[in-house]
């Protein structure tokens, strides 16, 4: 096949009725481009079987690739299996692999194999199992006219693994090796996608056209593709990836492989490199930078304490925050977070912690004090540092930055970062 | 028309290559749920004029009402207008009304007016303008064959202003009352989606068609949705809702009116009820529990202090565990939960408290205490109960399952239940 033409079939009633926002498509797109490979078109409809087979009649007589997306569920109201059948005009029989797999699936979680899952089992006579990392359900693959079809599982997670592990390198083994691309990832922190848009405009008017700088914000880390032909010379490649090494320096948090990973994770293995621990205490962000360190498995290696100060009494109690300090400054001040860090490591056995308290919102601000005001403190055992800053957006935007922001000074603490990152310039109060 | 058919067709690369989701057709939508209507299919392509022809052709002999999002824009790969007037064979013009608006546009905002701004007057002959109150591109409808044809911008604010003003209004006019119909919505705690449809089937055989069961799994609220008609008796539709009370009990957290609500946020609500606070006490969860309860505006009159206990030697320090309790019970245990628990309700000033230590995995499982098994205390001074579960998945799962369980066991308690919750008949071990 030269050009090879891949369409998408979304089913399901809760995508119709507007009940969730369809983050698959945008999901299967960007995987099918590191094959060279456009979604050309996109149907979405609701579950209703005679709908389903016409829209799975014209578009297998239209596409090389049609990835099904939804519809393997327990419910009666899952009806892939069933419309490919009779599609095909084949039996939906038992596949002994998906009994198998929903088999070890409900007895690894103690569920009693029920007749909704057996279900699931039933797939269109000749299909081919894909295996589901995660769900109950099966994904299978066949062969209808000449079209490949892939039917996968809804859920995003679910569906992300099938795809990367297994369809992504299927449809691999038969689309020409000349469409390939390469892409390298990157997350960066603390520099928005408008943000670096200009500084590439304006510090590399000359990027070619040929190293593709793409975006895709999600919180709190910006992943930065970089896409090239997999033909292009190694030597231009490099250099490319260099100028944006120079362009971001330390914004970049790590170069990734596949998936983002989680700040905490980028932490975590910063803090075993040097074989220390972390404590917390916190206010504003109410136990969240806790929370994202520990769910990192293997956590308990760097951490063993956090404290949420919610309270000005606690803090106090708790962490040993003067009440003239309390009195005099106010929960949300520098002497207020030094001492709660100070209080923090004492309490605990860590070599480093982050302290924060602020102004969350929506209430609570004063004239001085404005909502999206934070005061963070991080540091070691007579080396604490700290900054106040002015964030913009709304609780859970603010939460989460300052969580994130939390890391990112221990991280280039860690890694002995003399920078002064872009948010510190564009947001600190003096 | 008895049965109207909606369809959405939405054009654009990005929408194709996986750089934006798309967040307009959910938009869209919830809008015509008001009206009863259901979008029967949504189609998306890439700005191609052939394509667009085709697709419209297809769409406007299949639908009653056909939504165009997308290709209204200036630049030269937005041909929504092109391709609507190739498909009636009929002239683009430019529309008076049309070029008034950019005109005005142009004006407030001291841009002169350029090329690419006068395109966006070139209209098929014929349709008239739907009026853009923020944006450039105004907005247009026509009839084609027999089928209403709006076409809107893919901005989705200006979108949204056009559909509430000017579109849903207009297809009001004759779409017919008896169509629109009601949702009722409910969030509940602790049985899954398989599980309830088993109930259902077993305890409700005689369930009716036109009282639709839906489901919606999200981490950790089920949503269960009661649709029905707008001209159902009143006493019919009471009947099936006090069905559904008497087959979920307990496990019904809320009825909602429209967007799902965080369980932390329901749970804040009857903290306030009682003018109660509640402290927390957290091992395997990390902090989960006291972020989750903080993420929530309003949550400092609830709760003042949140304990990470993560080490043994924190427990002890911090909690007052016992060493002995330990050394010969472990942390995972039922002494230890609860000495944890007192521990946290006598260092604040809380009435309630939730204590979690448990194995969230990968690792750190024994024979006898395996990965997923969790103690859990909760109650107020001179009360406080405990469980023991063995949960099932990843850590991810672990961990948000483990803090729902604990706001669920709390809100059985301030609502004063008795029933015994699902998840404990399930997973409960001796």
């Amino acid at each position: 096949m030269t050009t090879v033409n891949v369409q998408l079939l979304l089913t399901g009633n809760e995508l119709m009725v507007g009940d969730i926002v369809d983050s698959n498509s945008s999901m299967i797109a960007q995987e099918l481009k590191h094959l060279g490979l456009n979604i050309a078109r996109k149907v979405a409809v609701a579950d209703e079987i005679s709908d389903l087979v016409d829209e799975l009649k014209d578009m297998t007589q239209r596409a090389n690739i049609l990835i099904v997306n939804g519809g393997l569920g327990p419910t009666i109201d899952d009806l892939t299996a069933q419309a490919l059948a009779q599609l095909l005009g084949v039996e939906l029989t038992q596949h002994p692999l998906a009994l198998a797999h929903i088999t070890r699936w409900c007895e690894k979680r103690g569920f009693k194999l029920n007749q909704p899952n057996l279900k699931q089992t039933f797939l269109p006579s000749g299909c081919d199992i894909i295996a589901n990392k995660y769900g109950s359900a099966v994904g299978f693959k066949m062969m209808v006219n000449n079209c490949h079809v892939y039917c996968t599982p809804g859920v995003p997670s679910e569906l992300s693994t099938m795809l990367i592990e297994e369809i992504i390198p299927d449809i691999k083994s038969y689309v020409p090796n000349s469409l390939h691309y390469h892409v390298n990832r990157f997350q960066v922190f603390g520099i928005g996608e408008s943000s670096l848009q200009k500084m590439l405009d304006e510090q590399c008017p000359d990027w070619p056209n040929d190293v593709e700088l793409g975006f895709r914000a999600s919180m709190p880390l910006l992943e930065v593709k970089l896409t090239t032909k997999s033909n292009l010379a190694a030597e231009q490649k490099a250099k490319w990836i260099n100028r944006l090494h120079q362009l971001l320096g330390d914004h970049i948090v790590a170069e990734i492989d596949n998936k983002p990973l989680p700040f905490a994770r980028h932490l975590q293995n910063l803090l075993l490199e040097k074989n220390a621990k972390i404590t917390t205490a916190e206010s504003c962000t109410g136990g969240m930078i806790a929370s994202q360190i520990t769910q990192i498995p293997g956590s308990s290696v760097v951490f063993e304490a956090g404290y949420v100060t919610y309270a000005n009494h606690i803090k106090q109690q708790v962490l040993g925050v003067q009440s003239s300090t309390l009195n005099e400054c106010g929960a949300v001040s520098k002497k207020t977070v030094i001492e709660m860090a100070n209080g923090a490591l004492a309490n605990s056995a860590a070599d480093y912690v982050i302290a924060t308290s602020g102004i969350a919102g929506p209430d609570g601000g004063t004239d001085e004090k404005p909502v999206g005001t934070v005061w963070l403190a991080w540091g070691c055992v007579g080396n604490i540092k700290t900054v106040c800053l002015a964030l913009p957006g709304n609780r859970y935007y603010f939460q989460h930055y300052v969580t994130a922001i939390g890391f990112d000074l221990i991280r280039r603490m860690l890694i002995n970062s003399s920078e002064i990152p872009h948010y510190i310039k564009e947001r600190a109060k003096s």
